[in-house]
């Protein structure tokens, strides 16, 4: 019966290009499948919702049904008891693998699958276990709150990734980030389609990995904070169940300090070691002219490789600034010996060796751009974070690489920024159909500086969504309005999955205000975004370390604010002449609500340390409001504001602009804007109220 | 140094009534402590904050110092390399602890500990671990935002519970209720000094725990979902961590359905028996008749008692309907071969034989009021859920009890209700203090049927910190407006813990309104309340089963509208003509805004099929807003409101008290208030604007 219906609908598909399915139903996908064919009507999801599992069998895919049963589960309210896995042909969902999986996954393995459902009933069919997660996770974006209850759309999609790697790094080394938090943001990167997870594992200020032939590096290295063996695997299998490879990074021959407090004796520099706790480059590096270094290293990754299965094996080697190599007369003999000309040379020489080891233990060496040197094989990975032109050439080489250049989510960027990151562009846009397959996707990366287990996920998610979209999606899916629109929903999917990207804002106000009424501090707030890319740094009245608190109020916004992007449509609209009723109104509102802001705010400036340093932001986003709303008078009188006046507020938003307390107050361009306006523009361009 | 200043401040001290100290400066401490004695100044709490442990050293007490500091930094937003134990004599706090604590926590084990906080330093002694537990968590509790950072204010405690036994049970029965929901709760109750967690563990609708001598129990009565004994012992050491004892409850003789799926021979009827999925009494009841049922239970309580350490095991023995008795001829025949007269007699004779058993095993039996008999030792324990003049009459007769009538949970009564719930009242109030001993204290019951792992927190908190207050605090404290206003500051707190009874309520009803936009829902649902008591049962159009979900907006909204509970108030001051400045202005606003939420809430209604069913209510708040409004206006004019339009306003105000989709609307008696207020009195009573 289910068969018939389904049949029906595929009979009648012709799939059309995404962009016109979008054009016919809303439909709040992330990334957007390739092809979507949107049909009339909807298959109700109530607790007698049944799965039946047909063609090829295992472990894996009867663990990724029970996965999604839950989620469905908890995104309608169902108990456990509902919803079950049936053998019964008449199950409200048929799905059929083709195949199985690898016991450990491999890159490029197929992820496709095909979704239909109809009124009675949905089929999804793939050629693999991971086609299945896949289309689950379309499954479940796909439920709607109807009239009826709970539903999804009759729709058919065929779906396929446009690139085989689609990362998420984070960075457990500078901060080091709980079991329990990196799951969650695993549930994450499966319900956007994300496939690796790059751990980086190593940094000066922490190593984080038991060794058991080493166990100093834990026990020197790392505040007592870092994953058991146990632990690695328990994340690695949880990764597994949801189609995510598991790649580990481990910086060398420089981010090594927190190594060197247990065995000093491989850094180039007499030591002792201390754990790092300021951020930046630092000196210390490996030793690459002791043949007891890569001792150290065969017998240290001949255990890695053990413990983590992943093909692919991530040695860093970024950001070595060779003063321990120049300061070190042995290793400067070497290099003479060896006829190597600079520190370049001698990295190479290191790389090449630590190459013969990974590959020795059956592993693909994985570096950043710096690691590219002809003398390696054609089989290393390079990531990239320079951009897509070093991409290029990385392809042009003969050597496989990934983009992260664009997708550093610490530097605090918007979505659209991140979005229109393209890894086929620049250079790589001139390359050959065989040298772009050597592009094999992208990795978000997750540096870890600014970010505690507490506000980690604000940081992740849900930019990460829109990146996931650029890798999976095919490239003409670029619509930023659109990307926006799906992303504010997927951002409240994801926390049914535990994740606390939004549910930690209000705590960490809280905490800062020291009061539970913090309305007036979120209307503050939520126009408020950390500086970026590097200025927190270069802002900061004091070097930030490792055992700072973040609990200010930098740590607290969100990277983007939401609020402000849409001030910012409104009021273009407005300065457009081509907004739609109630536009002016909300902007006004928003402009009063600001002004009055700063007044009901006061008081708790004065009961607060962590308050303190954002009172002067409030002042200006009081200035703001008033200077909107008397621009709004201007344009409503269809009288050009005084030159004088207009000179004087555009002086005040300049310096509104300004970061203060590493803060950026970001609706002030877009009240410049309507100050503009106001000077310039009459009031016929301005809608009827 | 530190001692000597503390020392200081305890040659000052001169302890005062809770009630004076409470005078001097608000303490957002629940339970409210014995003695407090408030000084001048404050203890800043920043990233140097260090512990230093005295005296007795037990793992148990290291761990307690672990969780209090974890806690500390989770409130403070401090990183873990911060605020460490050590051996330095200038730590900020000192703990000092005499003596240890037993393997398996005792009852009436000594809680007491002092606690002393000056400018620069803090000791916290105590006669047992236990005691050291109870202070850390008032020094968290004392943790406040200040002007100079967090801090801690100069003050002077000396505490000790006025019952040794404060209790939660959670029904695991009805509804399974995960491992890490329970663990959370256990924080919770932690955190308010409740100190057993009753775990009833068996229902009709399921049994939940792992039995290896009789695997069918949970293999056929569970739906799968149980807890393996490794759990088990994992939960009794997460709470043994935290000071909490762990009572098992298997209740019997009824209450057994689950049991008799995969041993319907233990049953008085023939069977087959399925997982019971509906709500209520029902007739299946073990066979007392029958030598097989002992030997079965003394193998299971003897397999239980060994999983369970706690001195007691609770076998439930409440509500045997005795129809399965009624029709079994050969029970018959063994009741009139052993002069039984009923029922009663025979369920005694069952108690007694099970009482010998959990004896025989080392345990001691706690039951429910029906087990009472003379027959028993006086060594059991009776927990009432009559009353106190049944547990004054338990006492009488030489037994031990404890209160949880009026400490039902699940009956959605407010804060103020239960914590009016007083042990030592009506006939217990008159026992000899010998007697009055023997009570024991109480329990909070959240019995299950309409608790899901999402919504339970939110009936178990933050009203039970009041009932926790009530079982540890001195009788005369019981002031309920500061009650009030430490509930929602210990709400707020308990947040940390990772409690969701405030973070889940904005998801349902997203979920309910199918989208992210329910600013107005959420003005409904604030003012809205569950039905009390067993109206939910009596008002359903279908009985309600384990396999509903608990996706309504009953299940969403809080048991006790803080909304509703300061229009109230605000609408009293007006009515009694005793208003402060700004209490009309906030009522108008109030009163305003429900008066035009149904026009932005009706488009809602028609999208989702779980909104429908609250539509009228919304109504009938946009028709309560629109009278109270009129209502002010007569009062504002000192003009009596006509006496027709009164009627009528009454009479709609009538119609939405009752329920509608078992939801009260909770302001519509304070708005009946304002209409009489309208009707008799002048305006002179109300304060100028």
């Amino acid at each position: 019966m289910v068969r018939t219906i389904l049949a029906a609908v595929v009979l009648c598909a012709i799939f059309m290009s995404r962009g016109e399915a979008q054009a016919q139903a809303p439909l709040n996908l992330m990334p957007m499948p390739a092809k979507v064919q949107s049909g009339n009507g909807r298959l109700l999801i109530d607790p007698s919702f049944l799965v039946t599992i047909t063609g090829h069998k295992e472990p894996r895919l009867d663990g990724a049904v029970e996965l999604f049963l839950t989620q469905l589960r908890r995104q309608t309210g169902m108990p456990p008891i509902d919803m079950k896995v049936t053998d019964s042909a008449s199950a409200t969902l048929v799905i059929h693998c083709d195949g199985g999986t690898r016991e450990t996954q491999q890159l490029g393995e197929d992820e496709s699958y095909r979704l239909e459902i109809g009124n009675s009933g949905a089929r999804l069919s793939a050629p693999t276990t991971l086609g299945v997660m896949r289309g689950l996770q379309t499954f479940l974006q796909l439920l709607q709150t109807t009239s009826g209850g709970f539903a999804v759309p009759v729709i058919s999609i065929e779906d396929s990734p446009r690139f085989p790697w689609r990362g998420l790094m984070i960075d457990a080394g500078r901060h080091f980030i709980p079991l329990d938090v990196l799951k969650r943001n695993l549930d994450g990167m499966a319900a956007v389609k994300l496939n690796v997870f790059h751990w980086h594992l190593s940094e000066n200020q922490g190593f984080r990995v038991e060794s058991k032939k080493f166990p100093r590096l834990q026990a020197m290295g790392s505040d007592g904070l870092y994953y058991t063996q146990n632990e690695v695997r328990d994340l690695i299998a949880y990764a597994r169940e949801r189609g995510i490879r598991v790649v580990p990074e481990f910086d060398m021959p420089g981010h090594n300090t927190a190594w060197f407090v247990g065995y000093p004796e491989r850094a180039s520099g007499p030591g002792p070691y201390e754990i790092e706790r300021k951020w930046g480059v630092f000196d210390p590096a490996m030793d690459p002219t002791r043949e007891e270094t890569y001792k150290f290293l065969d017998t240290f990754i001949g255990e890695m490789a053990g413990l983590f299965p992943d093909q692919f094996f991530h040695i860093g080697g970024d950001e070595v600034n060779g003063k321990q190599w120049d300061a070190n007369p042995k290793i400067q003999e070497f290099m003479r010996a060896h006829g190597m000309k600079n520190n370049n040379d001698l990295q190479a020489y290191f790389n090449q060796r630590v190459q013969q080891i990974v590959s020795k233990h059956k592993k693909t060496m994985l570096g950043w751009d710096e690691i590219l040197h002809p003398d390696l094989p054609n089989s290393i990975v390079i990531q990239s974070w320079r951009g897509p032109d070093s991409l290029a050439r990385v392809a042009k080489q003969g050597y496989r690489g990934l983009l992260s250049s664009g997708l550093y989510i610490d530097l605090m960027w918007s979505a659209e920024r991140h979005y229109a990151t393209e890894p086929i562009s620049g250079a790589a846009a001139n390359l050959s159909p065989e040298e772009q397959k050597r592009i094999l996707g992208g990795e978000a990366c997750m540096w870890s500086e600014y970010v505690s287990p507490e506000n980690i996920d604000s940081r992740v998610w849900p930019r990460t969504a829109a990146i996931a979209e650029r890798l999976w999606s095919p490239q003409d899916v670029r619509d930023v309005s659109s990307m926006y629109q799906r992303l504010e929903e997927v951002s409240q999917r994801l926390e049914w999955l535990g994740l606390t990207h939004n549910s930690s804002y209000l705590p960490m106000l809280r905490r800062i205000a020291g009061t539970d009424d913090i309305s007036e501090l979120k209307v503050l707030a939520d126009v408020l975004e950390p500086v970026k890319d590097y200025a927190r740094e270069e802002t900061a009245i004091e070097p930030a370390t490792s055992a700072m608190p973040l609990n200010r109020m930098v740590d607290a916004v969100r990277p983007e604010s939401a609020t402000a992007r849409r001030f910012a449509n409104s009021v273009s609209e407005l300065a457009a002449g081509s907004s739609r009723p109630g536009t002016e109104a909300q902007v006004r509102s928003l402009l009063n609500r600001w002004r009055d802001n700063q007044l009901e705010l006061q008081p708790l400036f004065e009961k607060s340390l962590l308050l303190k340093e954002v009172a002067p932001i409030s002042q200006n986003l009081s200035a703001l409001g008033a200077a909107g709303l008397a621009a709004l008078g201007y344009l409503d009188r269809g009288q050009p504001a005084p030159a004088a006046w207009v000179t004087q507020q555009l002086e005040m938003v300049e310096q509104a602009k300004k970061p203060q307390a590493q803060l950026l107050l970001m609706v002030a361009p877009s009240v410049a804007k309507l100050i503009q306006a106001s000077a310039g523009q009459n009031a016929s361009s301005l809608p009827a109220k």
